[in-house]
């Protein structure tokens, strides 16, 4: 047995924590929105020094390394919250469990490893039926079968309001040098992105307006056939393990990469800062296809702002030394973006018109 | 890029799903207390087959087990739900914190493992300040430092309501004949159980007692210094470190391993179910000390009912080899409970006056 020491000193102390420090409604607190999600992330976990060996990488990437004998294992988790991230009315279960895989498997990608292995854990309330989480497991196993991975646990719990989503990816490599890093930009480098970007945060954009419409008059059926394509890029992503894939073939290691979850801006900032460079991106080169343009344009959004900022996309967004733009001559869906320059340069983007904007990172900020 | 398929049949059903299988108030659906917390993860994790030689323990005990080259890697995840793990009235963040981590941890120790890293994701809605948070860190950095575990990735998000949180644990060994499953128990194998039982439960009884007092009026002060040790036990837990130490020290490899998070009887079944074996109990060597025995009786409950069913002690409950008895005479704080028996025996309680008592698995029931 371990001590029980003297951990909690008063406990009449405890009944204060209320109007103490854990709430918002007493004297000397910080709202945080005042740090943001990144600012936040920095915060809580500055005071956390690796102690061994095995830690080969800590927090601040798309996953952690953890070095053994003579693999390095890369782990990476994920929440998925009812209300934040995902709306039930319009999400079907199986489409849920699906995402909540992906969007796990995509951060192992990102670090240029095969994921592995998931622990899926979920939190429900009394609403869900049975039926439903059979739903949910069916969407689960289809992200394993897809992407030849196992599940090996988690946790089944019960929640007061709605459903919350945990999931836990695992991969392994053993060739260390492989492994990309946000943090491996080098000035010089060429910015590449997969796929198209934007798409799955306009298919959220129709996805609400018809929501509100069916909420208003439920004898409205939602207009949801000419979006196919946006839609299934929000409720279903696929994380790009093709990418990785012919890095893999090809013997082509990014200098760097991050999977697109925040939005090309905000991902490309975290490459920046990590790796203590600037960059710039042409616009006329972000891939954006016309479906997405032009449901930007009915919405009155300009559509290079969706794929900027909108997120959720599960590209990939990595750089290459100049060297190495031969190897990725023949890579189907892929694209020169940007070059990497000298952090005093800052991060920017060229517009078509030959105007230079000063990028921003965005976190979320739902508090 | 992945092909988009047909994933997604009919889009104009997507919206009918909140009155289809999602929710409770349609036709033909299950409430998920028919099946209750086992049965129900027995039934949405049967389907999944593992398809990898690296999965070396999918679904079904403390942790999963990921073979790599060298190293067997055990992982798990646990949730807490404010509201149905946790009070903030009575619960520091910083004991929070510790909590969350060592819950983990003990089920990496479960399977006789040392635990190496973890994952810390949490769900936060607006009512919990910036040093709420830092407080709460604060605790994951003292499990931490106490357990000698890295902090390597999470994730940090809102919430609608309350706050969740979801901590993976990792661990590592070399030595695969070393790691203890729930399966492993033998007829005549002796049972073993550390620490004492059921002060964890009984503390929670105080702290709710308590604050129903002092909402009813919050001038009362709470009264908590008599039972220091039991709140203690439930607001700040240990896992059994210095036992798998002693193991390892010792060279034991025990035949079978839990830790004891649902009860003592739950988590004896669970032994028994995955062994196919049967099972008794001394109730005369259940240890529960005098504290929770006088508070239980306070309380007018059966102190021997709240050791078998308390739960969240976090004690280890394991089997022996009879030939191993020599080898824990000297084991510091544990004790001989019972043996186990053939499958057709039952697992059953001897009480002091020579009954015989057949026991059940409880899981959680909150819907």
């Amino acid at each position: 047995m371990l001590s029980h020491s003297s951990f909690i000193t008063t406990f009449t102390l405890l009944y204060k924590c209320r109007n103490q420090s854990n709430m918002k409604d007493s004297k000397k607190v910080t709202d945080v929105n005042e740090y943001g999600e990144f600012g936040l992330i920095d915060l809580l976990t500055k005071p956390f020094k690796s102690k061994l060996k095995s830690t080969f990488k800590g927090v601040g990437d798309d996953s952690g390394i953890i070095k053994n004998a003579k693999d390095y294992t890369a782990i990476t988790t994920d929440f998925l919250i009812e209300g934040i991230h995902f709306d039930v009315i319009y999400t079907p279960m199986k489409h849920l469990g699906y995402k909540a895989v992906v969007v796990n498997l995509s951060d192992i990608y990102a670090m240029n490893i095969i994921p592995s292995h998931i622990t899926v854990s979920i939190a429900i309330s009394s609403k869900y039926s049975v039926e439903a989480l059979e739903e949910f497991y069916e969407g689960i196993k289809a992200a394993c079968d897809m992407y030849h991975v196992d599940l090996i646990g988690g946790d089944t719990t019960s929640h007061l309001k709605g459903m919350a989503i945990c999931v836990t990816a695992v991969g392994s490599t053993q060739d260390q040098n492989s492994i990309t890093y946000r943090s491996g930009a080098r000035q010089g480098d060429i910015l590449c992105v997969t796929g198209n970007l934007g798409a799955a945060y306009l298919g959220l954009q129709i996805l609400e307006r018809e929501k509100h419409l069916y909420l208003s008059d439920d004898k409205i059926k939602p207009e949801l056939s000419k979006y196919t394509y946006l839609i299934e890029r929000q409720l279903k992503p696929e994380a790009n393990k093709a990418a990785v894939e012919y890095f893999h073939k090809i013997g082509l290691v990014p200098t760097s990469m991050i999977d697109i979850s925040d939005g090309l801006s905000s991902d490309l900032m975290h490459i920046c800062s990590q790796s203590s460079v600037g960059a710039y991106i042409e616009e006329t080169k972000v891939p954006i296809i016309e479906e997405a343009k032009s449901l930007a344009i009915e919405f009155n959004m300009n559509p290079i702002t969706c794929a900027l900022n909108g997120g959720e996309d599960y590209e990939l967004l990595f750089t290459i030394d100049p060297m190495d733009i031969e190897k990725i001559k023949f890579m189907p869906d892929v694209h020169i973006i940007g070059e990497i320059v000298s952090a005093s340069d800052k991060v920017t983007l060229h517009s078509s018109g030959g105007a230079i904007h000063p990028l921003q990172a965005q976190g979320w900020n739902h508090f």
